[in-house]
């Protein structure tokens, strides 16, 4: 894991977004296991299962704009390595979250 | 939401085995936040939250497993209206997992 | 590659609907071709390669389910090894299509 | 559709290694056809849709990748409207990625 930091970094409205966003995936995720302790049926919680998955998908997409519009830009201005860098890292995660 | 219940009805090393799952993926998803909270780079958050929607989909994947050796195995030997209706909700459900 | 043949055989009708799907994403394919050759903007290119993507998904869905409906179907019906092998079979055709 | 040119223009490398995965999809496709009017087992079938899905992936995250290097990288070198425009367009070209 990397030491540098981000375009979260000082921007409390952005980190408060996704805490949001987060504690709510949280809630979701133990809605699941409640369901799950009670047995419900399989394909009801397929469903929450999905939902789930779909919103850690559009937090991700959310965090990549972001990181795009700061830690990007930033790189392509400067040139050189840092950009090569961060154009790498950028592919790398869009690649991940595709196959994931 | 149905009122049926399905192959996690009375089957507690299933129900176990989920439960424990969704732990993690609890964990998972609380650790995101952590680091959102610290302000971590951006990129190393992205990778917790695919690491954290392939958990779900594994997960998505298992249930789906148990839910056909059971309930559409059952559906099957019935036939008739009942095979129609559990046929039509697996194909809904890998859609939407397909699609999420 | 396996020697059995499946809910194709035999039934025109689907072979007719999935040959038409087909032809029509072999089409997307060269669209896509004659875009890149004409050296056309490439965010418009990507939005062709998601509509191809996303049209064999769709073809994919439409095989599974009928396969399901019939192969799987009368694999429940027989019990035994065969039900298994099918269970597996699906399974994992399954999940290759969720990490696809 | 836009009448811009992006990193493909001029770039005859670029555009020759596009097209020669392009070819070899197409081929995947036909191959494809050829396997349902031979009436072949579904699964198989099925694991033919799967990787052609993920041949045109992978051309797409390649796509990308040469997109971000050279359009994305200029326009943020621009600033400006220019930059909000390509960023905008990356984000949406990427959700659709994910969500195909």
């Amino acid at each position: 894991m990397s030491d540098q930091h981000g375009h979260l970094e000082g921007n409390d409205a952005a980190v408060q977004a996704h805490l949001k966003r987060l504690r709510r995936i949280e809630g979701q995720v133990r809605g699941i296991q409640r369901m799950v302790e009670e047995e419900k049926y399989c394909i009801d919680i397929l469903t929450q299962v999905s939902a789930a998955t779909k919103a850690l998908q559009a937090l991700a997409l959310s965090l990549l704009d972001d990181h795009m519009a700061h830690c990007l830009v930033d790189a392509a201005r400067q040139g050189g390595a840092e950009q090569e860098q961060k154009l790498k890292e950028a592919s790398e995660a869009i690649a991940r979250l595709v196959k994931s």
